[in-house]
């Protein structure tokens, strides 16, 4: 990369404050900046690097005064974090841009590729699938048959989409991600062994989701299972069938959700949590990381931990209370003998 | 799919109640049910909506009999959940019918493949490799040498299966589950760093096992790591060397095996669980989603929750008291208060 | 296989006690030996079975004084474990012996490949990759733009490494596993949509470190996400971006390490550990399996357990005491009844 601090306030809409001129190849952490890089004061707690840093520029919220000189070019924006984020993803567009389409991928006879695609080499990609414009199909990609894929998406290396599901625009799947593999469904029998439940519904992931790497997503037994509209899945992430994920919902790495269950808007789930099936947890519910959750959640921004989990607040509690049970046990048995002691005296 | 109720009648053994004629062209659950869709009623609980429902056609247990009129077209089987599930079997059967081997696939000329198999593209089939009779081998699939793959399995996109495995007749295997990845043994040294233990054993799957997509399945050191007949693992579970899972055993997401132990049959796992390595666990065992196995499970059909697990019940009564800990240290405390009082005036 | 007991001696720098000429084709635990085979004593639990077994070849430590006679052949070495392992390594090495760069394999025209590489089929290797002498990089392995992979490394079917990565010399990396996926960084915006925080960062990993199948190591929104020289990281790890982990540390499966934590030296983390982000964790710690670490673990070889966890005496202790709660329960509610009989009484 290579910027002007005036190239940067144009991206960020922000102003510049100090030399337009001055540029920057490279990012750096406020704390550690190094000339010819570019930094970013968001949090108060870092104000204090700014006088010191050595970055040649370095993005602030537009109310910031600054109490002494600063030797870094400022570009002033309306929020400093989102214009660093802009920026990277900006040079980031640049630096993944990529098409053409590979004569080493196999690509069906019925499938509809849209403008400006990228197919790497030893992709697959099935009959009658549809792939939207700008998409990004990196190599090693698996497209099943009668499966669409939107517009601006990208699937990285390795990414496995089974026939039949859908996936929305602007969304990104990362290497080994699985869409559509069956469901975990089957029916006991009397002699113990069991008979597979066909597994013919699929996934649907709507427009701007995120899914990480090497994150399963089972097809529906029946109907859909559905990721909603910018909902964030981390690395590792397990969702079973039939599962529905609400707008906006973010989900930390190795969190497992089971079959059926629904997950409201807006909430917030951490790594390693897991989620008994057929169930529905409301809207911007916080889930803290390794919880287990057993049961509905009605109360929309509940806060809970534990497994099961319940209110964030007790759990801790509870758990400063499980740390000195030893203590209690002890101060249990000297009342016991106190009382004994009374007793017979009295 | 197209099918009358004539049909299905003849493809689940049972009897049309009704109009033969009627066909279907999609499934639903009863209490969605539209019309031209095929339903089933199974779980009592859902029986208020075989009144209501659009479905066309409903598949009852036999001996089902109704209290008012019913529109819909009844074929009634033994069972009707499995007869569902025997009819979604057929029609995946037909719809993932596929075959021809792929020239865009590499197999190496030492490979024995066998009768109406279908290899996709971009495949991997080392030396030696042995392959049965009308299996399915999707593409990107790898093989390494000297691996046995049995008679009417599935290899779904992005399978590895390394060098020396054997996987057995009837198996599904999901996209990303790796098979005979190396044993996590090392030897510390006296300096603090390891040397690694070569793992020269392999993995056998016995027949009829389905395991999940990304699920990783260790080779053992020496000997083999053992799925037997019938076992169903779900999505990114860790099966480490040497273990050796029962007949018919079924594990949920994300649980981990440690190396060396051992599951009985028909055991339930939940999900998350981790179980310690060299112990055993008795046949029937059910084990609690999260929970710890940290020692040997001697007593049939134990039912076990906690990290680490005991008996279920006594682990929810505990779990109650745990919430209620600051108030029993509330009461513990009036009491230390009350005794001393009262030692003071006696 | 095929080695004679004076070959073993030279492999493992031991002496041959027996038969110099006796040879061994196959590999078996001391208990169940059969004629043959090579097997070793290096736990003295053992010592029993090496009257009895039928092992043609047994290694033992050379200080081994047998009070019975034995038939096998020994081969005294200065540790049987380390050299038995020693030896599986030397055959190993010699069993996965390949080289050639295969004519279906995407090589970029700007990549370096070092001497005596292998390269299989169906492997993508992007612009400007480099690859050390003797690494093995298996069918279906993506490599990214600009990525450094060192000598002597093992790339398994189906890892993906993104661009811009580096792995050092003599490392193993499972199928499946993915380097440098995008950290998880979304800045949340008023109306509760995330955008994304471009991730520009790379993944280093140094020499000597093996990474398990289907784990995943995120690349850092800026700078690097660390492995030090000879850590080993099982299956289904997720290492989350800006991560460090120290030299020598041993990481079980499942476990998971949120953004920007900094392990320490020779580690020990069991397996479905989770450790939240931004803290850092002394050398020598050992964490037990299931825990979860919420905060910085500032002593060194501190030995913890639980969710949050703490010293893992003092969790066993309170552990035994949940267990009892409903006693514990029980006892207080009685002295809260013979309290309130002695207050009535007084």
């Amino acid at each position: 990369m290579n910027f002007t601090a005036q190239e940067i306030a144009n991206i960020t809409h922000g102003e510049v404050d100090g030399d337009p001129n001055v540029s920057v190849d490279n990012l750096s952490r406020i704390e550690e900046g190094i000339p010819g890089t570019l930094s970013f004061l968001a949090n108060p707690k870092y104000t204090q690097y700014i006088y010191t840093t050595k970055a040649s520029i370095v993005l602030v919220n537009k109310d910031f005064r600054p109490d002494h000189e600063i030797r870094a070019t400022l570009v002033r924006v309306e929020d400093a974090y989102v214009a660093f984020a802009t920026l990277l993803e900006y040079y980031n567009k640049i630096s993944k841009a990529r098409s053409g389409i590979s004569s080493l991928a196999f690509i069906s006879e019925t499938a509809i590729i849209g403008k400006n695609v990228y197919i790497g080499e030893w992709a697959y990609i099935g009959k009658d699938v549809r792939i939207g414009d700008n998409t990004l199909v990196y190599p090693q990609v698996y497209i099943g048959d009668h499966t669409v894929v939107g517009g601006d998406t990208i699937l990285y290396p390795g990414v496995r989409i089974y026939s039949e599901n859908r996936i929305g625009n602007r969304c990104t799947l990362h290497s080994g991600a699985v869409i559509g593999s069956d469901g975990f469904g089957f029916a006991p029998q009397s002699d113990q062994h069991y008979v597979k439940v066909a597994q013919i519904g699929n996934v649907i992931i709507e427009d701007d989701v995120e899914i990480g790497a090497n994150t399963t997503i089972d097809r529906a037994t029946l109907g859909s299972t559905i990721i909603r509209r910018g909902a964030k899945l981390d690395n590792l992430i397990q969702v079973a069938h039939n599962v529905e994920i609400g707008e906006n919902t973010v989900i930390a790495a190795q969190t497992g959700i089971s079959g059926s269950s629904k997950l409201g808007r807006n909430c917030m789930i951490g790594g390693q949590v897991g989620i008994i099936g057929h169930l529905s947890i409301a809207d911007d519910v916080k889930i803290a990381a390794q919880s287990g959750i057993g049961g509905t959640i009605r109360t929309k921004a509940s806060v809970v931990q534990g497994s099961p989990a319940f209110d964030v607040a007790r759990y801790r509690r509870s758990y400063i209370h499980f740390k000195n049970l030893p203590d209690l046990f002890r101060r249990l048995e000297q009342l016991e003998n106190k009382l004994q002691e009374l007793e017979r005296r009295s």
